[in-house]
């Protein structure tokens, strides 16, 4: 940034000035801190009043965002982007996904816009060879007796004890015996929901909301209310303090950070309302936990686990911080434990011991952790350059500005229908999630999941271009 | 056996008496074939007409069985041995299994009088090594793509592909897309029963019957209706029959080939009629496959799914064939395919390839077969040791005579509860399964599952005598 000469009440409008053209240029995307007020004295020789003053003013444009002891960090530029013009709240009801969806859902974990696009050669890698090596020891060290034997139904103790540990730091109280293993997050709300809901009961969703829990819900006999989201901060805790006076709600199903499509981070204060709102209603939180460890954000996030256990219970998994062939998930219910065990002592017996005992190692090596810093920073990264490939391809469309995760929720103009966008882009191999996957509501036919999970190669960047001919 | 001199009508009869001796001394087992007619008109210098009139003796006498174009076999010492004094059938009904019996089934899978035995040293290994080095070999070959996407949800095309043809080999006409990989026997089981029937619906079972099943049926708030089985030829069609004439069965679960508890194995005849009365009544049959290829009869015995396929939905899996923890089990469902295929996808999402990919290398490379002929012959002769060890020490109890699986059905004296001697055994290491988990009728208190899949070390025949403190 160059210099802005101190000339009275005006100097502070130049150096706002100076900011918001490189926010609105691109130049710091949402998310990212402003140099320190310290910083902006000494690069541009005003005083600290002036850069108080400017960053003010960016403030009320909500441009910036003031985040006390921390300092200042780029908004997202369309603060109040709804991901639907507010959609109406509808009363609980069963309902039928419909065949077309089914298959579309079906393919829908992909989370690549672009899967036949080769790995980048000698580039980073999706998994650290110490994987390989630890799973690999694993099955060499436990030979015979895990073949003659079912592991414990709870899963092997060692990889329950290093998920207890992490959860600790996160600031729950939970041990091992807590945990129980599953095959994957989806097992996990499975079991989640068939432990505190029957046939008939009312569950709520975020919507836009994940698809695997909206097929589990028709599966299991559930009504769904769906409640509205902002793309910045998630679910409406005003939309479900008022469905909660209305109706028998037993469950509400919420990923509080990064959630999936609009990557949406509930802040802290509204974690606390939500806790509340549990207590008294004596409502269950199942809580997808899954990109949890996904964010570049360092703002306290507290897990609904650590702030009402009674009323949590916590489904999570290693398929998107790690790898998806692992078939390692969890569920932590405090209250329901053993409902919980039961369930899934019945739907799988048990797990695979060696490949919970390759994962305990590889977490106590430090490895897990020094993936997880690399992966999040190559998502951050990716997250940012498909920001600027949209806002400079795309500049008429809106988007989320995620906090974490692996996608980003994409609304096009009003008259694209994105379900007939993903059979033309899947006839050339590109994969988009269109937007009816995340409701039972017959919404979002304008937007679409996109995802960022993996670099923006050439292959990629043209298959996002590709997108425009078809729109 | 001695030579017998051909003196007139008498000789026959004392050639029925050697043989008779044979049996009732327990040098000869049941389901030992007898030396052929050629073979005992050489070895006793006696005419044809004077053997088969001694083995048309033993026949009237039910210590051998004739079979067509195959020659004699020993048959079962208690022909008429009914699991129970024939329970009466009861009216289909919702249950719950009491939590004492919950937590008897959570460590029910065991399939082991003696866990903490040690594995023999250098004796036969529960699996080879090829299983390890195929297992090693497919997780270093598929590398990062696995990672980075989940399988497909029907599972590795290669695995589906050789399950199919040993399917065919049966006389299915099964190809890779009718098969479904599931994580484990348990959970084709639960994805068939989900797939075929809703809440409340009436479903048969086998009783004695596996308590799995039973846990399952009551998870899904399924009415069940208990059917007798026999020992030696499993379910009663004739009951059967009866209750279709009385209750809407919307479907049956059966292991027509060696059902734990009783080994029992369902006879041709038998299953070309079940065939007709699932046809006729619109009835669903899921047939639990798992113990299939434990079998040392090599009468045919072909699977349900061959004879009716639109009404049947095989389930089965490795775990008793080969190994607990690999987890990889299958559904096949002609008529619910789809159906299937999409609860898969919604319990659990997808599997492992690694392990599917090296599991059909194994498979592919013979060493399955290998092992299987290695494993069911020690079986066989674990079998025949255990029905020796009680004929000896437990004189006075009935048992059943099983033609394959791992286990037999023990009826103790009338006054013993084999619940009480369950928790006494437990506290010395001695795993037994008592009668009581394989009804919902508070049947069977005097009856216990035994397990044969272990060499009958000192250890676990010192664990065998010890009971008999307990009755």
């Amino acid at each position: 940034m160059p210099q802005v000469k101190d000339q009275g009440h005006y100097r502070y409008r130049q150096l706002a000035k100076q900011i918001r053209d490189d926010i609105q240029q691109g130049r710091w995307q949402p998310g990212d801190q402003i140099p320190s007020v310290r910083h902006l004295m000494a690069s541009h020789q005003v005083s600290r009043a002036t850069v108080l003053h400017a960053l003010q003013l960016l403030e009320q444009e909500a441009l910036v965002l003031a985040r006390p002891r921390r300092g200042y960090f780029v908004n997202s530029p369309v603060p109040e982007f709804h991901p639907s013009a507010s959609p109406p709240v509808v009363a609980p009801r069963l309902f039928d996904i419909d065949d077309v969806v089914q298959d579309v859902m079906r393919h829908g974990a992909v989370f690549d816009l672009y899967p036949q696009a080769a790995m980048p050669e000698g580039g980073d890698k999706w998994v650290p060879d110490t994987l390989q090596r630890a799973l690999g020891r694993a099955l060499r060290q436990q030979k015979e007796r895990i073949h003659a034997y079912y592991d414990e139904p709870e899963g092997h103790y060692e990889l329950r004890d290093v998920i207890a540990q992490r959860l600790r730091y996160q600031g729950c109280q939970t041990v091992a015996d807590d945990v129980v293993m599953t095959q994957g997050c989806q097992h996990a709300l499975l079991l989640a929901l068939q432990s505190c809901t029957q046939a008939g009961d009312t569950v709520a969703v975020e919507s836009p909301g994940y698809f695997g829990t909206l097929q589990l819900l028709q599966a299991l006999g559930l009504r769904v209310i769906e409640l509205p989201c902002h793309a910045d901060t998630g679910l409406d805790m005003d939309a479900l303090a008022d469905a909660l006076q209305h109706w028998p709600i037993k469950a509400l199903v919420i990923s509080p950070s990064y959630a999936t499509p609009l990557g949406s981070c509930v802040p802290l204060s509204a974690r606390y309302r939500l806790a509340e709102l549990a207590r008294r209603h004596e409502m269950m939180i199942v809580e997808d936990h899954i990109y949890m460890e996904l964010g570049w954000s360092d703002e306290p996030r507290p897990p609904m686990l650590s702030l009402v256990p009674e009323r949590v219970i916590l489904c999570s998994s290693f398929s998107k911080s790690l790898s998806r062939a692992l078939r390692l998930g969890w569920v932590i219910g405090p209250s329901v434990h053993s409902h919980l065990l039961h369930l899934k002592h019945i739907t799988v017996l048990s797990g695979n011991r060696f490949i919970e005992q390759g994962m305990a190692d590889f977490i106590q090596s430090g490895e897990y952790d020094r993936h997880l810093r690399r992966f999040t920073h190559q998502l951050h990264l990716q997250k940012n350059a498909l920001l600027r490939l949209l806002h400079q391809h795309y500049p008429e469309t809106q988007f989320s500005h995620p906090q974490g995760g692996l996608c980003l929720w994409w609304r096009l103009e009003r008259n694209v229908d994105t379900l007939s966008l993903y059979h033309q882009a899947r006839q050339h191999g590109i994969v988009i999630t269109p937007g009816i996957m995340f409701t039972t509501q017959a919404l979002y036919h304008q937007c679409l999941r996109l995802s960022f999970a993996h670099p923006w190669t050439l292959e990629r960047r043209r298959a996002l271009l590709q997108l425009k001919q078809w729109m």
